[in-house]
């Protein structure tokens, strides 16, 4: 392992390493973790502070009051979800399930899938998006799901290129995954962001689909990154019940739990946020082409663009952390992803870039 | 899987469950969970509320203020600490980070050793401890260790026995585990409350063996078992990053960091925990005892004993909750295990056995 760059470290959203990098007390613009800006929901913070008091007792490994919760959201059976210490957790638990020895993911795109894949053997594929194309899926992907393959990832929409592709395409992606006997893992964690959630979601049909797991996350829309909460839904039991088996029971806390049940009760809240980014995402994706960068359209909290210029260090001397996407196979570091945050906030962060483009 | 009962309802401690049954306003007496009986101290409490209010951000992934902390306790590097989502999933890390083919255990003993190396394709070898030895680990152990083993898991004291081996036949292990090119995993998660823990303990000497892995939790001693906190000490860093790399980067929420690098402020509370359990052990199995029931000899925080009556269904008319010791390899549904708690409270269990067994 090099020390410098630990794996541990693949990730944006490093705050305790921005904070010795800064001093504690130094003002930061975090735009390399693609959360809500607007904190945690009060109601959150309240159910985590009266679970406080009852965390001497081991966390429910059930998750039965969440699941019950979560189900009725979903508008399906507690069984058909499993709960996870964040969306991460059902990742690793997907591919220790499953044991895929061959896997068609795209790049780039969120670094754990692959992470896991090649951490427990598996040979993974990369369908690279084109720049040319706008990092769209094209309907060659299909070409690459075969025989062979055992587990398609698809992060929808993309992280970090903030793209969808069509649930037409989609849909042909999971027919075809069906035809092989491979498992097409859908990570939906920043579906709730989209201006049409319903028009992209699997809403209504997932239950019927054997081979279709989808992953869904607390950390984003309800800025709770911190607290590790994310579930996923199958309609194929066996496949949850074995991804319960391939890892301790107790891994979403009591906290979590809490926490995810307060979560579900905060709709203006969600509002709030969705609202929040509908308004500065255009903003903020003009301003970013007004100053000259090749800015890709995005449809969630975060927006991909590429500069000819080095921004990292002059931005961090301003205070304002980007996410260089530099190691994410399939970008270079002339790419960056910021995410949408406040209006004051991108303010400061087209300001910021207005100087170090100057 | 049974769905009467679910991997993940191995263990005992589960209160969503026991609510359910008895309805959320009953008076219960859980002596399931072997957890410290005075409750989440207050600077715990305290420093998850307020962490809530950062928990916008991802948690460090480095755990780099409480392996600080942590640190300074063990007198160690920070780079010979690992923390983990309890010390559940660093059991499950290190079955990943070695991938044995052959493991040996102790019968009985906590049950996910067992679950992980299962689960993870290797046979477990299982070393049974003898009723009429005191569950005792014998000299024989060591024969057991042979050039097939690439692990040896023990827990130390033994969970659901209470009882130790000595530090010169865990000497013998180890050695004869670095002759043959095993791991040993020694579980001290609950040598705490061991009257000597410092007679028991590796510190000062582990630091040198590159073959000794050993787990702590903060679970039991802190009463936080709903956070989710373990950590583990090892001399070998590269098997330290394997088991960092073998999961994802997030898996210890930033309140469990928070709350851990509190529970090391909390030395009143420990000693407060520790006399008590000093003062109660002997005084509830004396009782045991009187009751005519066959005690183990229990040197931490639970007690082994058996009973020729079935008492599970009895005791939980009355409120109160033991540890059926039925699906332990090596025990059968004869056995029951209680953790120590308050003296208020191991009287009324005394006086609940006392009727079922009249």
């Amino acid at each position: 392992m090099n020390k410098n760059n630990p794996p541990q470290l693949t990730h944006g959203g490093d705050w305790a390493g921005y904070q010795a990098e800064f001093g504690p007390g130094a003002r930061l613009l975090d735009f390399s973790a693609n959360v809500s800006p607007l904190g945690v929901p009060e109601g959150i913070r309240q159910a985590i502070a009266r679970e406080s008091a009852r965390v001497d007792r081991y966390p429910d490994p059930l998750c039965r009051a969440l699941g019950q919760a979560l189900a009725e959201k979903e508008g399906c059976e507690p069984a058909q979800i499993l709960c996870g210490n964040g969306a991460a957790d059902l990742i690793w638990r997907a591919v220790l399930a499953v044991r895929p020895r061959r896997a068609l993911i795209p790049a780039p795109t969120f670094a754990e899938y692959e992470g896991a894949l090649t951490a427990l053997g598996c040979q993974v594929d990369r369908y690279f998006l084109k720049r040319e194309q706008g990092f769209r899926l094209g309907e060659d992907f299909l070409l690459h799901i075969t025989e062979d393959t055992d587990m398609v990832f698809l992060c929808e929409p993309n992280n970090p290129t903030g793209v969808t592709a069509s649930r037409a395409l989609r849909q042909k992606i999971l027919e075809k995954c069906r035809r092989v006997g491979a498992l097409f893992v859908e990570d939906d964690c920043f579906e709730d962001f989209l201006d049409d959630p319903a028009g992209h979601s699997w809403q209504g049909t997932w239950r019927q689909e054997p081979n279709l797991l989808i992953l869904k996350a607390f950390t984003k829309l309800y800025a709770m990154a911190g607290v590790r909460l994310g579930y996923c839904l199958c309609g194929n039991r066996t496949l949850l019940e074995k991804m319960a088996a391939v890892g301790q029971p107790w891994n979403v806390s009591s906290l979590a739990q809490a926490a995810g049940v307060a979560a579900l009760r905060e709709e203006g809240y969600v509002s709030q946020v969705r609202a929040l980014i509908r308004r500065e995402r255009p903003w903020l994706s003009g301003q970013l082409a007004a100053l000259g960068l090749e800015v890709v359209p995005a449809e969630a909290n975060y927006i991909l663009f590429r500069s000819e210029k080095s921004l990292l260090e002059p931005m961090r001397r301003r205070g304002i952390v980007l996410r260089s996407c530099g190691n994410y196979p399939g970008l270079d570091g002339s790419w960056y992803r910021c995410a949408v945050r406040t209006h004051g906030e991108n303010t400061a962060l087209i300001e910021g870039l207005g100087e170090v483009l100057a």
